[in-house]
């Protein structure tokens, strides 16, 4: 029987098994893992993907490490590689080393105990957990934002996939519809890397809404039609004053929905919100692969010798921001003063 | 001998050759057209696009079907069907309609003559030579509004490939470069169908334009950090009080352009304009196959199942445009009285 099951992972008790995001949704495929070293190259090779997803399957990972070794002479040494081999995957994921540092620090408290494998899969568990209720919280507060009958537009994947369940402006969603709302959504795809297609679409149609894929370029066409009632986004990185770091595109759609009055809002837990980075001018966007951009999906559609420029994200300025929905609230402006007043709680 | 051969099609007086754009940029392949029917069916089958070129080709195609029923007894019965099919293949470009009239008129004025074929192939030729002058000249008027340095944004192809030679917008980029002019351009890739991606750039890089590929929703941050000059596209029907229906995605690229303080052109010939359309609220949009969508270039990427929504135009409103260029000058707001006044010169 699992001791965890959702959309993107399980544990078993024995097994951390995962879908593997890069086949969807043409094919679901799952990728069992028996070791720490399984769990490693799965975060590596994007099996799993979305900062709390990967947060949650280093927990897991080191459970397995733990199992692995115990009663052996050199548990604490092993340990230490154990940690190291999972940190090592994704050097950018704060969620990563945070899961990583809590397990560690769990392992050391109960390292005398009886049942350490018990207490230390309970530690993981409730990493995993945890999230799934930040999640859920985030959604009630969300939820009161919308409609009965509304129509969201989304951009990229911030879904069940995304985290270990429920998702963040995804959840917001769900929130509403648990609250009895009827809500519809339409989902950029997402150029270059295609989240919201391969993933946003695929797992709201699982889970039974009404979901109508398009186009980046059709967002502003279908505002101005009267189609959509809201824009739910997530975050990567919001700074003190609410400006928004989040997937290349979310800037434009923000213009747009100013454009048509539609309120704007970004879900997204604190651990997001960066109080020592002032403004959006300090977040440093990443420029990725040109192939992402030359390639459509797996099809080459342009040449080596076309120039390319491909930033991962941009930066949504606080003015175009209605709400920021967090675990802990929906904060308005002014940002400066109101992100604050969360951490002071 | 050809009698008219450039990038996008030739006539050789027996055949109606067009470049297979499906194929762009990565295989040249063409496809010989010997009745209207193989016309009509490449216009539908977006072998060729872009209003002015496909306005081109049914007038030849109306050629190959004078060829064919020429002395038979149910000759203008059959051009009638002739006239019908080559109408019935895309709805949305008036320059289609507008070729098959002036087509149909000029018959009917030589009916009694003895060397119609030479008559009405010669209006074919005309149609496509005005076309090549009408793109020099918006060229001309259009450079002027440009200055040396300027990077400007496009959106979709309005070349050479689009036309019959030269191209709308574009032609407006070789305009201003023929004046001496450095012009950089940004090229969105324009999904679903790509054509910015593989017909823009692969035009404007053998044309020696130092041009970048952006995907779509890429536009709105490259406009943010001040990239971006000017934004010049084409159109596909212009209605009397200058709303402009043209690609999917060029009324949000409007939006930004507006946000930004970016001067946002339309380049289009007298033929583009239908002052019978009163605005772009009468302008019919046409909604293409699901499956461009649901694929990305040549590779799948979501199931059958996806709902998908995918219209293949939108209606740029009149006072985001901040000048409409033609081969008769330039027009500014109010266009209601301004592109009147156009056709009564």
């Amino acid at each position: 029987m699992s001791k965890l099951k959702t959309m993107s992972m399980e544990w078993t008790g024995e097994e951390f098994i995962l879908i593997d995001q890069r086949y969807l949704p043409l094919e679901e495929k799952y990728v069992t893992c028996k070791t720490y070293e399984e769990v490693a190259k799965s975060i590596k090779d994007m099996v799993v993907r979305g900062a709390p997803a990967i947060g949650a399957s280093a927990a897991f990972g080191y459970v397995l490490g733990v199992k692995e070794f115990i009663g052996k002479p050199e548990f604490e040494e092993k340990m230490k590689e154990v940690k190291k081999t999972l940190a090592n995957t994704r050097p950018t994921a704060v969620n990563l080393f945070w899961a990583l540092e809590r397990m560690e620090k769990r392992l050391n408290e109960i390292k005398n105990e009886e049942n350490i494998v018990e207490l230390i899969e309970k530690e993981a568990l409730d990493i995993a957990f945890e999230d799934i209720e930040a999640n859920k919280t985030m959604g009630r507060f969300g939820g009161e934002l919308l409609n009965d009958g509304d129509t969201v537009l989304t951009h990229c994947n911030t879904g069940s996939l995304a985290t270990v369940d429920y998702g963040t402006a995804l959840g917001v969603i769900r929130g509403a519809r648990d609250m009895g709302k009827d809500i519809k959504v339409y989902a950029d795809e997402t150029r270059p890397y295609l989240q919201g297609a391969r993933l946003t679409v695929w797992e709201l149609y699982k889970d039974g809404f009404d979901v109508t894929l398009i186009s980046d370029n059709m967002a502003g066409w279908v505002m101005k039609q009267g189609k959509i009632n809201a824009v739910i986004v997530g975050a990567d990185r919001i700074a003190a004053n609410g400006d928004t770091a989040n997937k290349i595109g979310t800037y434009s759609v923000a213009v747009l929905a100013k454009e048509h009055g539609i309120p704007f809002y970004v879900a997204a837990p604190l651990s997001t919100i960066d109080l020592d980075t002032p403004t959006g001018n300090e977040i440093p966007i990443e420029e990725r692969s040109h192939d992402e951009v030359r390639y459509c999906h797996k099809s080459k559609m342009v040449p080596e010798e076309i120039k390319v420029y491909n930033p991962a994200f941009d930066v949504t300025p606080n003015e175009l921001i209605t709400a920021i929905i967090t675990e802990k609230g929906v904060v308005r402006p002014p940002y400066n003063e109101n992100l604050k007043k969360l951490f002071e709680k």
